[in-house]
Parts: C-alpha cells; sequence; structure tokens
C-alpha cells in the first residue's frame, strides 16, 4: 500500500506517478454497453459513468457495494474577519450533529445506501488567518493531508467527500482566485448567507490575502497550504489516496472543487478518476467547474456543502452501474437492434 | 372512489374539480424547515421538493414508501410511415423484455426501490395512422385513458410515468405542435435516431398531420385523442387519477410531457401534483418544458423514454423527503442559529 507523502514537494510527483485509467476495462464496458436493448446512446450520461467506473474501479462490470461519503471539518483562522454569517463555535455544533445522525447528509447517506464518517481536525486549533500569515505551516498541512489519505476504509468502491468549517467558503474563493485568476468577485459569494457590505468585505480579504501570497507560493499545492484549511488539504489528500487504490470519487461543491482543483493544476488529469457531484448555488463554482472542464450531475441549487451533492449523487452513479451490469443484450432479450 | 371518466367530454370538468394542495400540510412544512439544521435555503430544490410532497400527498412530514414506476405501451398506425428506426415489432419486443427484467427501467427500479408495473395497450392493433385519419375513435381513446387511470397500485405515495412505443415521439411531436404552434420542424427529433432526410420526412408527417386535425378538434384532449397514442393516453389518465388518490408524479420525458401538456392546456393548474423528472436529449422536450413553465430535476442527456429519467428521480425526491423528515432543528440539535 503506497503511504502518505511526507512532504509537500513529494505531492507532484505522486500525481504524475498515480495509476491511470484501466483500457481493458473500458473497452470490455464499451463492447457490452452497445450490445444492451437501447437505442446507442439513449441513456446519455449514464452511459459515460459506467464506463468512467469500469476505468477507475479496473473491473468489468463495474458495481457499488461500498460507497462511504466522508466530511472533513476545519476551523478556520479568517473567520475572525466576519466573513460568516455564523459563529466558528458552529463548527463543532455540526460535528455533533453529524455523530448524531442530525444533519442532511446523515439522511442523505442513508438514501444513498452509504457509509458516512466525519472526520474533525483540530478544531481547537485554527489555521492561521491567511490575510496575516499562511493558513497553515508544511507540518499542520501534511498532517491534515495525510489525514484524508488515511480516512478511506478498506474495500470501498465509490467515494463522496465533502467539508464543514465556518468561513470555508472564504479559504475556497482565495484558493480559485490564486489559482485562475480574475477578481476576487468573481469568486467570492454568500456563503451560509452573507450579502451587501458584509459580502464586499468578504471579497475584500480574499483579494488581499491572495495579494499577500501570490508572490511567495512555489506552486498550487502551496497555494492550498497558504489559504486552504485543514479540510481542504484533507479532501486533497483523500482525492489522491482514491486514487491510489482504484476508488472513483464524488467531489461535493464549491470548498471541495477548490481543494480539488489544487491538484489539477499541479498535475493535469489528476482529478480523471473524479466526478463533480453537481453544481451548488454559490456563483464562484460554475466558473470552478468550467476552469475544470467538469460537467456536473446535478443542478438543484444545493449550496450546504457538508457533502450533500456528493451523497446525492451516489444513486446517480449506482444507476448507471445498474443498468451497464444488469441489462439483457439485443440477442438474449429478442429484440430487432436493426433499422426497421 | 372516483371512477374513470366515461366520455372524453368529462375529463376538463374532472380536471377542474380534482383536488388542491392542502394548505395546512404546506405551513406545517414550511414551519419546520426553517427549524432545521442548515442556512436557509442550502437545500436548493430539495427543500422545494419537500414542501410539494406534503402539499400533494397531503400529510407532513411526507414520505416515499411505496413508488411505483408504471410504463405504457401502444402501437402507432403512423410508424408505417418509416418515421421510426425501429420497426414496430420492437414494441411487443421491449414489452417481453420489461416484463424478463432486462431493460433498463426494470434496473433503475432496483435501484429506487419502487415497484414496477408494465402496461401494454392492445399492441396488435395499432392506432389509425393520424396524417389520415384521428389515432383514436373516442371509445378506444377513453379505454386507453382508463387504463391509465385504473393502472395505480393501492397506497402508492410517488408514480413515476413511462412509455414505450416505437414511433411516438412523432406523435408527441405531432400533439406539441398543435398545442403550442411553431413549426413542425421545432418539435421533431431523432427519436430512436432518425437524421437527415428521414428526419425531413419524420417533420413533414407531423406538419401535415396537424394540419389535417389543427381545425376539426374540439380542444387539447381531443387533439391528443387525434395525434396520441394508447400509451399517451393511458399517462393522462394515470395523471389525473394520481391526483385523485393524492399522489405525487414523476413525469418522464418528452412523450410523456406531450400527454401531461393536453391535461395543462384543458385546464392550467392540472400538472401541479407533478414534476419533470428530467429533461430529454430529444430537442423538442425543452422547449415543451418551457411551454409548461416546468423546471426538470435533472439533465443527463437521456432519451430512452420507458420512465427511465422519471425513475432516476425517484430517489432525488426520496432524499428530499428524508432530509426534510429527519433532520434534527437546531434548538434540539444545540446548534447556533444566529449570526455571529
Amino acid at each position: 500500500m503506497t503511504q502518505a507523502p511526507q512532504h509537500l514537494s513529494d505531492i507532484a510527483p505522486m500525481l504524475a506517478d498515480a495509476p491511470g485509467p484501466s483500457n481493458d476495462a473500458v473497452a470490455t464496458a464499451r463492447a457490452r454497453e452497445a450490445t444492451l436493448t437501447k437505442p446507442p446512446g439513449a441513456l446519455g450520461r449514464l452511459e459515460g459513468i459506467s464506463e468512467w467506473l469500469a476505468a477507475w474501479q479496473d473491473r468489468n462490470p463495474p458495481c457499488i457495494d461500498n460507497a462511504q461519503i466522508i466530511v472533513f471539518a476545519g476551523n478556520h483562522g479568517v473567520a475572525a474577519r466576519g466573513v460568516s454569517a455564523y459563529p466558528a463555535e458552529v463548527t463543532a455544533q455540526m460535528v455533533a450533529n453529524f455523530d448524531a445522525g442530525g444533519a442532511a447528509v446523515n439522511q442523505l447517506a442513508r438514501t444513498a445506501g452509504a457509509s458516512f464518517k466525519i472526520i474533525p481536525i483540530d478544531l481547537d486549533t485554527p489555521t492561521h488567518d491567511f490575510t496575516q500569515a499562511p493558513a497553515m505551516d508544511e507540518g499542520t498541512f501534511m498532517a491534515a493531508f495525510a489525514s484524508g489519505w488515511n480516512a478511506l476504509d478498506d474495500g470501498i468502491d465509490l467515494l463522496a467527500i465533502g467539508e464543514m468549517g465556518i468561513a470555508n467558503t472564504t479559504s475556497a474563493a482565495a484558493v480559485c482566485h490564486a489559482l485562475f485568476g480574475g477578481r476576487a468577485d468573481d469568486w467570492t459569494g454568500p456563503g451560509t448567507g452573507v450579502t451587501g457590505d458584509a459580502l464586499s468585505a468578504k471579497a475584500r480579504v480574499v483579494g488581499d490575502a491572495v495579494a499577500l501570497h501570490a508572490e511567495a507560493a512555489s506552486g498550487s499545492i502551496d497555494m492550498l497550504r497558504r489559504l486552504g484549511g485543514y479540510e481542504l488539504a484533507a479532501m486533497a489528500g483523500a482525492i489522491l489516496s482514491a486514487r491510489y487504490k482504484h476508488c472513483p470519487v464524488l467531489i461535493d461543491g464549491y470548498v471541495s472543487g477548490a481543494a480539488a482543483a489544487a491538484l489539477s493544476v499541479a498535475h493535469p488529469g489528476s482529478l480523471d478518476h473524479t466526478l463533480a457531484a453537481h453544481v451548488s448555488a454559490e456563483p464562484g463554482h460554475r466558473r470552478l467547474l468550467d476552469c475544470l472542464g467538469m460537467t456536473p450531475l446535478l443542478d438543484l441549487e444545493m449550496r450546504l456543502g457538508e457533502a450533500s451533492g456528493a451523497a446525492l449523487a451516489i444513486n446517480i452513479v449506482r444507476a448507471a452501474s445498474a443498468c451497464h451490469a444488469g441489462m439483457a443484450s439485443f440477442a438474449d432479450a429478442g429484440v430487432s437492434d436493426k433499422p426497421g
């Protein structure tokens, strides 16, 4: 089993060395798909999803027997700057709510037939306020990355990731602004419900932070260390770990996407084993998905985070897999596959 | 129990007399939703879905314990005009495939935890070629309508409807063109895979049919008799029946939507207890949803029909219901709901 990277500079080489898709499984999946009792292409994106599953699970037919949802939680020094509608204590309160089964994602996990895990990371020690200093030093960043790397249960065949952390849409906006340019405004949205002057102030925080770190950062992973948070570092670790474990990944919303983007910028193709589960109502998310060239599976105006969109997409992926694996062929079913 | 309408002229009055939403259940649902541990509105469309379920199931919290998928199948006289890529025999062959569990919707029903029923209607006697005469006389239309009306199992709490019928996108295009105007081209698409000259010929068939019946038709339901098919009449009957049984409905794709549209044009509000499950890749469907003012839940480029999109949306609706019913309140969970 591949171990978690020890140093920040190990991550980019591990992205480059990560396993690719199984060409054999793709070829088998394509051959089977063409025989199934439907007009070619009629299942639309479901056909691409089952092929993607085969490619990254390295098996055909693919299946989803052990889906897992993991939510990482962290606190942010930048929360002290009034960028959220809720106080920082809510992160820990919501972790307790996840543990007690009372959050949205608990209900969604049950509906999705998935296991659920919440991993709080050092909630009593928020990251540094990144308008003043890097959010994390290398040690804390790598520890959080390892939390994500080590979070996956053995044998899972689909991972859905998400986060909880008061002020973390500010962090996501800063990461995206740093990685993809544009204006701070382009990337800054209401999050839990920030509007008016407070939203303008949030955008200034984002712009100031990026200006502070732009020159010193040594690449996109280092930018994630400077502007991210524990839960963002952990999600990046989980995504890379899943690649090494042949486990496809559903990425949730804006904050999850920002963490993923740091991997993609560091090494193109690093997100090929992932799908964007949904597009959030947080305006920066659509822009981010465009930058990443990803088309979301769902667009339901959700903006909750905590893996809610990723959890909801699990049954879409399962449905695709079930159609591919379970449908009869034209020959078996005695259905005419020739033009009339 | 309300009986199926006997005459075509009974349908519009029954649409007008149909039960409305439960205002009590809506009020209770809204009050509960506001207490749940998430920023207001953060679950996006899921919040509206749970309120819609409460309104039309007339209970709070709503739940989905008995979802049912019903596919109606019919044959079309217009198939003889070469408007489909597949021969008319495929309708019966696919009915056998549904019965044997080999079609896409069988797999999707399992994933959705829903019961499934296929109802073939007089496959050996196709409707008349509607470029020559009305597809159905009043008796056959009402018999097909009653097949749909009577199809729902007792006690179902969510209905997903769909269809199978070689040549029925031609029928759907004709119904939509007749109901909403525009050009025949606007409403005519590839269906199972018709392209080029054959697609142009299909559009001419649609235009000719509408021209033949436009003047004589006595309203949208009569237009459905003239240009529809057994499975379209049955879906219209099932949708109205569900309204009387306090059962919300997921409408599948273009053909299902065309049948539903005849009800909506006959009496505005007749589809308030329904949601558009998805938007099909068949180009007329998006136009139809715009005419109906409906926003689809899913957009996955599917174009299979046979309730596949509606089946896929069941778990979205179930997830909405589960969040509404199962989430903790701010008070119960000890989470701060006040701005920080």
